[in-house]
């Protein structure tokens, strides 16, 4: 397996009734010449160098944020898994992102962080909590996860940054949710 | 910790312009007097006994399909966390079902389930996918999920029954995607 190869699978949800026009364009409307890109039923998956993969990723929530409509957007991400191919993969050789962006928006988050395969698992989950807290967007501890807030650049330095230090660990899931422009006042 | 408290915190997703009204009445409409229920800004939380957690679940998931708007229900059940307390929950006595349904439709659904702290992880990730097969629910092996499809009652008996076996493990998080009405074709 191809050490450097980061999968994230994700589901956008979109609470109008233009929502599939909506999800197709965001998709489209970004560069992933530098990932592999597999869409079903379901979800989308990207796979591929971890920069590129959250690079994509953030587009694609930048891109379907119009700034009114409660959207959400559920992804995965995982590395490591022993039943795993690296054949669904691709690998660029730099480090130039291909989705600049200059966008800031508000997020609502939360996430749930899954080391498998080692007892200390919980020594890495208290680490993802406490270095929410030093990137300044965690909000707090809730059922079953860990809520965040915060500006959309800096969730996802966050994410890269916790992603980063996953790599130590032999398999694991990180769980993520992202929610803009929510009716629900509380 | 009381052992028999297994937790899970869900999100709807409506994709149409009524989505807000028809999640509230969802969630309404069923009697949850045998679990305690807390919602917020991202989710809700149900937690209790196994049998009323995926009962009322499965009665809010059959409340909010109307047979045509595309909707997706986003679930972790979880139970065993070394830092949770049992103080948010209720345990019913009984087994009395309160949300019996003779509803039956179609859905497609996907899991992952991360069993932690045990190295043998893998052993129950394999066993919660030939339970699926057993059940007649098993669809395909997915990129960091498996894919299910069956009717809503034949999904829930599976989750129930995996659940179940799951009281062996430690800790455990079992992450459900529930689709229905996509208007995808592949």
């Amino acid at each position: 397996m191809n050490e450097e190869i980061i999968g994230c699978r994700f589901s956008l949800a979109v609470m109008n009734d233009d929502y599939a026009n909506m999800i197709l364009k965001a998709l489209k409307n970004l560069n992933t010449d530098k990932i592999w890109v597999k869409s079903d039923k379901l979800s989308t998956t990207y796979r591929g160098k971890l920069i590129h993969v959250t690079d994509a990723l953030k587009a694609c929530f930048i891109n379907i944020n119009d700034g009114k409509t409660h959207i959400t957007m559920e992804a995965t991400f995982s590395k490591g898994c022993p039943n795993y191919t690296s054949l669904d993969s691709f690998i660029a050789k730099d480090n130039i992102l291909l989705n600049p962006t200059t966008k800031s928006f508000e997020v609502l988050a939360k996430i749930a962080f899954y080391p498998l395969g080692t007892i200390d698992y919980m020594k890495h989950i208290e680490f993802a909590i406490d270095l929410a807290r030093k990137h300044g967007v965690f909000k707090e501890i809730s059922h079953y996860a860990t809520e965040l807030l915060g500006d959309i650049n800096k969730l996802f330095y966050y994410f890269n940054d916790l992603l980063l230090y996953a790599e130590e660990i032999k398999h694991f899931a990180l769980q993520v949710t992202l929610s803009v422009n929510s009716p629900t006042k509380f």
